[in-house]
């Protein structure tokens, strides 16, 4: 088996054909050229036997007959015109296939000895495959794209540090959707589909050692190769965190995913036991599969369990204490020498415990000198701070002068304090967030979403100092933050 | 003490004082006083001893020098003036007051003896009070804003049938602006503060006997007179749903709710108990109260527990599956013969059991013709839907086709069954979902919080049907909705 760093040539080809290029709109061999031309700036070849021309590019019968070397080819044709053309992807020293098509161990007996065959030939030639019955690759930094869904119904997301592999194509594309308009960037988004060749494993490691992704998520419902997950998961938590949403698992859920998928499900504990021995972050949902991996891309492990809420709102921090604790974090009480620096800085009215209570009738300075307070006390290990933009107090420098303190204090303590937001509230609300979140802190719409974030920062952290890997690991991303 | 119908005034008055009205932009008694003339259509008095005009209207030094009839003040002056315009207004004989003014029991004390002279002047004049230390009152139907943020950070919801009564009044005022972004309608909002009178069973029963209103949400973290509480809870929920989110479940939590509002929290398995046999519906999050009421509002309760899950991407119905199965519902295998009639409507590649999976190849009418199916199959209580918008062979009629069909089915059904959606996605989805809703099927985000919705239609259908008034309140909601 090739080793996972090998693929690089499905992330960043110099050249691409397109099998099943289309000149209709609508049809999957259209949309997927158009998606892939709209941004990929190496050599594209439209395959199609009966077209001279497809959007303004000269189309070849057969990917024997382009007069260039072809990296990686996308290839959606019928499934029983797949073989034929993979031998010729293999005569021709293509290196990856990407097989959108369907047709194969998903749909019974017949499929499956399709895809074995399909598999012998990428085998013969030492090629790799992505698919078959997958949405395939984007990339948004070198513009691949094998993706067939329109722009008008789907958002594209831009580069970021953040991968995510998906073995649901439909629901990869979703989540995708919804990263673009959440603001989330992507290094790259595979959707794996029967991984009759490349599977998870393979992938986690080839995203271990890309320079472009500091957090890898996935979404999985089955596994075939355990052992291989485990280690490949095992290789790289200690370098980068892993944040997984497995479904299927209850006994009717994975019942679901077996007809869904053609693949086994397996006991939920052995998946628990395995993620938790590796090191992997196990979320149960979508939202907080990214409000998990954003955090982790933007914040520090904390290195501790001790957690300080610095809130605007009595009711939010109450809220915020409550979720922190129910997931068996602390929110300590507060030192007399803390509480005493605290009430110097706050207002009278502040309540100068834990939570910190600045009141809604705080101003920034009492946020920013709180919240340095806090972080110099050696009390707490991580902060959830909820600033209540829309306070007449609180100005619209407020993220400025807070991030950047913390920035300032982060740079002078031996091991830098994460910090996570809360902003509850609309239109305004939402755009002062994304901007806190544009200069470093992860918003997140209420405390009981802050607080499981908080939870997998402290749950990497440990993780971290088990397997010794904290040190150089928090200074790696003090050099990527300039912390 | 009078009974909760006897708070008309406070939510449709005909005339309304602003004590401490301010003509200097951004002070509270400005922003109130602006905020007011925004929509109220009533007459509007500012009071001021030292400004001839504020606004546009005339001033006066005292609500006794106003030459009208006052059904409202709204009281925003420092605390130490507070009783002495109370007192004023019972020589007026005013109905409400709202006292936006801090500095009373929250304080200690000093706070606490002014805040029971305060009771004691709106006993004596047969006044009613809210507050104080609130943000009060907002009715967008009457145009009543006791609220004091502007509408530039402040987003305020139209009108629409869920009342959200909140202890905490920053969270309170973050939720509304919240709810504003998110398209949700709001009947009354209340925030009650110190609660010196009116307090939350209040509220509730005279939001019980309101018309405008279909559910009740209420945020609290303390009560004070719990039999009260579950007097008001036991007699509304056989008429309209009450989704409670308390805070200061913990240990921790609660010690912080004490330091913020100075009301005991008290244990928490005494609140669950009372809410539980009460017929309350608890949430623990902003999201799921919001997300549980908006169902409420839109469907009837379900009939039984047994769910059927209709999907385009089989991957959302394997986590719909987990979480429905998590919350101890069920999703029954379909009995032969309708698995028959789905199969007969659906794909050769769809999977007609449950969930019923049309695939990613799907088009409009195989999601009609199966969710008639399964309505008429009197084997299921509920359906989670999950359409999928973004994909080709779903087109932008699908809400319209899909919606008339189930209400074309509902109404003739002995039991109407009620459907809600899942939209995962972004810019495009979100429009679709949005428009889904405005046509009477709610739409969540995630399969997770579409099921945590589900659990709520079917406890309160059990509770319904344990008090006997189920098939009353369905008769009742069939005709609100259009059935």
């Amino acid at each position: 088996m090739v080793c996972g760093s090998n693929l690089d040539f499905f992330f960043n080809p110099r050249s691409i054909a397109v099998i099943g290029a289309s000149a209709t709109p609508g049809k999957v061999g259209y949309e997927i050229l158009r998606n892939l031309l709209e941004r990929f700036r190496g050599r594209v070849y439209p395959i199609n036997p009966k077209a001279k021309e497809i959007l303004g590019l000269r189309a070849y019968p057969s990917v024997l007959d382009v007069p260039d070397d072809i990296d990686l080819a996308v290839i959606a044709v019928p499934a029983p015109e797949v073989l034929k053309v993979a031998e010729e992807c293999g005569i021709k020293g293509v290196k990856g296939l990407v097989v959108i098509s369907a047709g194969f161990k998903e749909i019974g007996p017949e499929g499956a000895e399709r895809e074995r065959k399909l598999v012998e030939i990428v085998r013969r030639y030492g090629m790799r495959l992505i698919g078959p019955n997958c949405v395939g690759v984007y990339v948004p930094k070198t513009g691949v794209n094998t993706l067939f869904l329109t722009r008008e119904r789907q958002g594209y997301p831009d580069h970021g540090p953040i991968a995510f592999i998906s073995q649901s194509g439909a629901f990869g594309v979703a989540v995708l959707d919804w990263a673009t308009a959440r603001g989330i960037g992507i290094s790259k988004f595979v959707s794996y589909g029967n991984r009759a060749d490349v599977d998870e494993a393979d992938l986690i490691e080839y995203l271990r050692d890309d320079p472009d992704t500091r957090v890898v998520t996935m979404y999985i419902e089955g596994v075939e190769d355990g052992r291989k997950l485990f280690r490949a998961l095992r290789s790289t938590t200690p370098v980068k965190p892993v944040v997984v949403f497995k479904a299927g698992r209850t006994e009717i859920g994975a019942r679901a995913a077996v007809s869904h998928t053609g693949a086994l499900a397996g006991r939920d504990e052995v998946y628990s036991a395995a993620f938790k021995q590796s090191g992997a972050i196990r979320v149960y949902g979508m939202e907080e599969l990214f409000d998990v991996a954003v955090a982790l891309s933007l914040q520090p492990p904390a290195p501790g369990d001790r957690v300080a809420v610095l809130t605007v709102g009595g009711g939010s921090g109450v809220m915020a204490t409550d979720a922190l604790i129910d997931l068996g974090l602390k929110v300590p009480r507060l030192s007399d020498v803390t509480v005493e620096k605290l009430r110097r800085v706050l207002l009278p009215i502040a309540s100068p415990y834990n939570p910190v209570d600045v009141t809604g009738s705080a101003r920034d300075e009492h946020l920013v000198e709180a919240v340095e307070i806090l972080m110099r006390s050696g009390e707490v290990d991580v902060i959830v701070w909820i600033p209540y933009y829309m306070v007449p107090g609180i100005s619209t420098e407020l993220n400025k002068k807070f991030i950047e303190r913390v920035r300032e204090v982060n740079r002078e303590l031996p091991i830098p304090i994460p910090v996570v937001g809360v902003a509850t509230g609309g239109t305004y609300t939402a755009k002062a967030a994304r901007e806190a979140e544009k200069m470093g802190i992860p918003m997140y719409l209420s405390p009981e979403r802050a607080a499981k974030v908080v939870h997998a920062l402290v749950v990497y952290g440990r993780w971290l100092r088990k397997v010794g890997t904290f040190t150089n690991y928090v200074e790696r991303f003090r050099k990527l933050i300039g912390y």
